[in-house]
């Protein structure tokens, strides 16, 4: 094992202890491409987790698995022109094989509607087709100017779903229920709690009617837009001429959505839980849920067999474990399974063997208790629901505690100096979100569909004009 | 649902027989780059049943799953000049940005050795690093001049391990490994027995010290290589300069691998068992084991109710079930069942309801079953063993007994027109080699470890000269 290097206390630069512990977790590597970044075994095995449980939560409303290309033919891109300007400056662009021109260029997909486009129109006749409710795992590249490993990344992992509907209602209604599995996983799984809303019409995604979205604070008090689901009415289906014939027998161009989460998702995790040791991974997703220390085991053989008992108990009632039987000192593996953020770890050694009990150690709370050996798993099991709902509630709080309402634009700046959200009643446009964002950093990330807050002000905060709709702004990433 | 084409049958043109079984049964459409195809639904939950499988005997041997970007920077790839040669008429390169060029040329993966070699090397320091087990499930390029869907695209999925050892001994013994666990899933889950050998000189992979492979026979006799695995030496490690401190406190140079298989799996599957009806899929990796088929339910309100207490029950049972209560006739469900090569169907009817018993119908040989609604998971659980194991040994019989071997090149020949295997003494080289090709079609195989059939001959069928190395030939896809 490498010798762990110091990590920058969150108070000193946020930034630092971000690129501190995901190179000390071994989470990541840089890869050869700028801009890119390594999956190494623990950040992937999380991701690994998102996707098994995310997509059992699809399956149970009907969501089917398929394989879209890589590649975009220029001449498909051209089809949907909002969606192009979107994304053209981003667009990775192969214009040769072997050294040889092709005749077309093909665009790396930077999100596939357009492929999606292509493939639905061959596929239905009439509404009895329909709908079709699709989802890949899939690798998009952006080539973005500036980026931030798993918050911004030239190539990252994602799913998308694509579907098409026969009739509005329900392809909304789709819409709506795919933030909701969003939501809940992501509070759920990851101990994230979002706020959930809609995107303003500057910020929604270019090619949707209206784009839903959830947004976390990270422990600097930015915001990370976490998922979203969009809906798309006819503006892929009319281009693409996906129709069918209707329960009248008349053509009629389909209704879509689109949704996704990407890996950004691992970095609003290590920056929701992480603290100065290092990154915190919530067990229901975690690769690695227990770490077993052994303490002088060269010294007494009860500590490496009481060790492989444990392990062996844990296995069985379906408990990720990892024993670091090495031959390091006590205090570096405590700091190595700190760094690498595994919930919960058991020391054996031969002073608390004397005693018949082990010290579990919380990496929540550092807290440490000592427990029999006997039944150890029970006792596993509730520390890590703990541990879990400890997480989420401690995340919950700061969330809440984190919001304010402003009523003017200097109480505004204000609060976004201070790294609070704001929740503002607002009806500036487009141009006005842009000048915001110039001045002060902040961007709208969502008109709440809940207001997280009570709210005394019906005057928009910019503009002075009346209003009830009540804005989340925030600096994001 | 869509009409149901005719399928040309095998005897007639396998060609066809293949691409209007793979589009009638749903499996594919074809993508908008040439060469490229879209995995629907059900061939996606195929390749997701061999990941899920496969990923579990990669587990037990210690590999870990990451995951490297997509592209190769040119200056990267020159650093293995063999390796390049063999690939660079197929690279797709990515020149632009947004329509501005870029400073350096990008390359996307038609393998991963040099990315695993530049990340490789910032990861060991000694032995005690060793060994790394990497494995990856992702998608790669290779702008093949001739497609075939599944067995040759563009673009295709597929899994590929690199490992880094420190010891040349260590690394021969998981080139092996790895290969067993190729073979025994390949056989096992998708029910196709497999030839298992190493490559000739010249059919080895262009990095690789000696390759290794699964080869498998189609219907129409034609050899598919399903898998393989590489001892690469220090012919990558060199080059990048992935080095560790070993036991006696020296540099050395570590030793690699490199193995995978692919979504070519699925023609391989496709061609071993489908027949005129349509492909048929081994219960063992079928994403729907049995087709449930409502017949007159709109006369009968028992129909319903049986189908589905027995979908419940099969269920309860982990075995993957879909119920077809469609309004369609009898005989378009069972052509449906049977194009989409569900294993086993049960037709759920009010004449077999008054005996209090179901019909079922095996997909591999067409029998029909009468027996009772109780218990009905039993016999269906039985019924699937059943058909897996006939659909492994039908293969197996068909394999064995069209390999034979000759003596000379006329009967070379000839056997080779006939749609058989050849094993035969070789001392020829790849000049020999290529020119059988060129004459006959067939190209070497393998070197097969075990001796599928007795060999009389001990005089190379080519060169004349004394050999015992059997190799075997085919036409191959």
């Amino acid at each position: 094992m490498k010798k762990l290097e110091k990590v920058t206390p969150q108070s000193e630069n946020f930034a630092r202890w971000y690129t501190d512990v995901i190179q000390n977790g071994d989470l990541m590597a840089y890869g050869a491409t700028k801009g890119s970044i390594i999956f190494k075994p623990l950040s992937f095995g999380i991701w690994d987790n998102i996707r098994l449980n995310l997509d059992r939560k699809f399956k149970a409303v009907g969501v089917q698995n398929v394989n879209l290309p890589l590649l975009i033919p220029e001449s498909l891109l051209q089809k949907e022109k909002d969606h192009l300007q979107g994304f053209n400056p981003e667009l990775a662009t192969v214009t040769e094989v072997g050294g040889k021109k092709l005749s077309e260029k093909y665009y790396i997909r930077p999100t596939s509607e357009t492929l999606f486009g292509d493939f639905f129109k061959n596929e239905i006749n009439s509404y009895n087709d329909l709908p079709l409710i699709y989802n890949q795992w899939v690798n998009v590249l952006r080539w973005e100017k500036t980026t931030n490993p798993f918050l911004r990344t030239r190539e990252f992992l994602w799913q998308e779903g694509h579907t098409i509907h026969s009739s509005e209602t329900e392809a909304k209604i789709l819409t709506t229920k795919m933030l909701e599995i969003y939501k809940n996983f992501v509070s759920d799984y990851l101990a994230i709690p979002v706020m959930d809303g809609q995107k303003t019409e500057h910020e929604k995604f270019s090619g949707a009617d209206f784009t839903f979205t959830i947004e976390a604070m990270m422990k600097d008090g930015k915001a990370l837009q976490a998922g979203t689901s969009h809906y798309l009415g006819q503006n892929f289906t009319k281009p693409f001429n996906i129709s069918f014939k209707n329960r009248e027998n008349k053509q009629e161009f389909a209704y879509g959505t689109s949704w996704g989460v990407s890996t950004r998702l691992l970095g609003a995790l290590i920056m929701t839980h992480g603290d100065d040791r290092g990154i915190i991974i919530p067990p229901k997703i975690a690769p690695v849920q227990v770490d077993i220390i052994e303490l002088f085991a060269n010294k007494d053989e009860r500590v490496h067999k009481v060790a492989s008992q444990i392990k062996e108990e844990l296995l069985s009632h379906n408990i990720e474990v990892k024993l670091d039987d090495s031959d390091k000192g006590a205090g570096f593996k405590a700091a190595n399974s700190e760094i690498h953020g595994t919930p919960l770890r058991i020391e054996v050694g031969p002073r608390d063997l004397n005693e018949n009990q082990v010290l579990l150690v919380r990496r929540d709370t550092l807290e440490k208790v000592y427990a029999p050996i006997e039944n150890i798993a029970i006792t596993v099991e509730s520390l890590l629901t703990a541990i879990q709902n400890n997480l989420y509630e401690s995340a919950k709080q700061r969330l809440f505690n984190n919001i304010v309402e402003v009523s003017n634009y200097d109480e505004f700046k204000s609060q976004i100096e201070k790294g609070h959200w704001v929740l503002a009643a607002f009806e500036g446009n487009g141009e006005d979100e842009a000048k915001i964002k110039e001045e002060t950093g902040a961007s709208t990330r969502c008109i709440p569909f809940e207001l997280p807050i009570k709210v005394n002000n019906d005057v928009c905060f910019y503009t002075h004009k009346k209003s009830k709709k009540y804005v989340i702004f925030a600096k994001a990433y």
